[in-house]
């Protein structure tokens, strides 16, 4: 379940972590096991219980042993993929497209970000991190369950849309209207947008800097326009 | 390098990757070895030269084995720690606290975060994850060069200081006033901020959410609030 080709293989992924793990409960996702500590079953038992069949309860050494994180005792599952297989922004809706993020830990971290400001959708070139490893899973503390990301070629399905490209000089974020929705394109931690995909954005912008810094972490720079836009939109 | 109690012992970190390490070299730290391929020196000659006593060539392959990252084949540099004996803030000035920050990969960004928003001082609890250790200075991405960080006790050095405590429930960042400067309090990434260190909060803030998610992550959550104090002051 750590490694991609046995995860396409099982169509399935691995969830860890009672937070996760509920949340993962009572997502639609099919879920086929569930291997947990008495206490776990014992303090969730309204939850667990219409997963009775299957249930397995374990030591916590027997936990830790088998968990990928460093300290998980407590739970973990294994559910099946849902498959994204076709993807429509709706009327005034945003959406983040992602150009080969490529650290599964920053990837989680946009899903969570995109989850607390009511953004459902992500398209990520086929280059992106998995959504469905477990640091992108973990990281994402459960809004993988509300997120579904689309791995498609970026450039295709860009071309002619509304796109905010997030580089370090443009209009700055403190000001820009982008009340029609659209899409917001963030581009690899390294390298930025590449320039294949700077030929289909619509409106470059950028953070305001007052210190030193060179850049943003991806995540964090995510989460700065997005509020912005949020908060631009109130106003 | 990589434990902390080998650290203290030689009061010496570790730095690794081009970006950073030239960072490094032009900071005012004491550097004691620069361990780095061919091309490294060849391509950074102007940097490296007043170092010519320190330096250690070695192939890809050695760099590779020693390093403590995944892909780091270029260089690394081991540099003598720099005290923070005291803490001081001028007037209006802005600053970070952080209320048992665990994961050094989260305070590496969050330190990164501080340069970008032009805020050079944190003040960390003394069981936050540690300033030196190898994934927070690689987090940083050069920003340790140019942010100090004062471990102490919190609760007596935020007593009578004006104190942002960002929470679930408190005023929006989207309007807060903080152009008199003043301390940020950011809690522990699963607990928030303790209960003893919130009798010493002077506003309670929150960032406006839109979706689902639960919470933020900390250097996400650190971003938004410093981007809309800057904002709000700007205004």
């Amino acid at each position: 379940m750590q490694l991609k080709k046995y995860r396409n293989k099982a169509q399935s992924f691995l969830v860890e972590g009672a937070k996760s793990v509920l949340e993962l409960l009572t997502s639609g996702y099919e879920v086929t096991h569930i291997i947990g500590s008495p206490s776990f079953f014992r303090d969730n038992a309204d939850i667990t219980a219409k997963f009775d069949s299957i249930q397995q309860i374990a030591s916590e050494k027997e936990l830790n042993r088998i968990s990928a994180l460093k300290n998980n005792s407590i739970v973990l599952a294994v559910a099946k993929y849902r498959s994204v297989d076709t993807f429509k922004l709706e009327k005034d809706e945003l959406c983040i497209a992602l150009d080969r993020i490529r650290d599964p830990g920053n990837l989680g971290t946009i899903i969570r970000t995109a989850d607390w400001y009511g953004i459902n959708k992500l398209l990520c070139s086929t280059d992106c991190a998995d959504f469905y490893n477990p640091k992108t899973i973990q990281s994402s503390m459960g809004s993988f369950t509300r997120v579904q990301a689309y791995y498609t070629n970026l450039l295709e399905y860009l071309e002619g849309q509304r796109v905010l490209g997030a580089v370090m000089e443009g209009d700055s974020v403190h000001q820009i209207n982008f009340s029609q929705g659209g899409i917001i394109l963030i581009g690899n931690e390294a390298q930025g947008i590449s320039n294949d995909l700077g030929s289909v954005v619509t409106q470059w912008i950028s953070i305001p800097k007052y210190g030193s810094a060179e850049s943003l972490n991806a995540a964090v720079a995510t989460a700065v326009i997005c509020d912005n836009i949020r908060r631009n939109n109130d106003q």
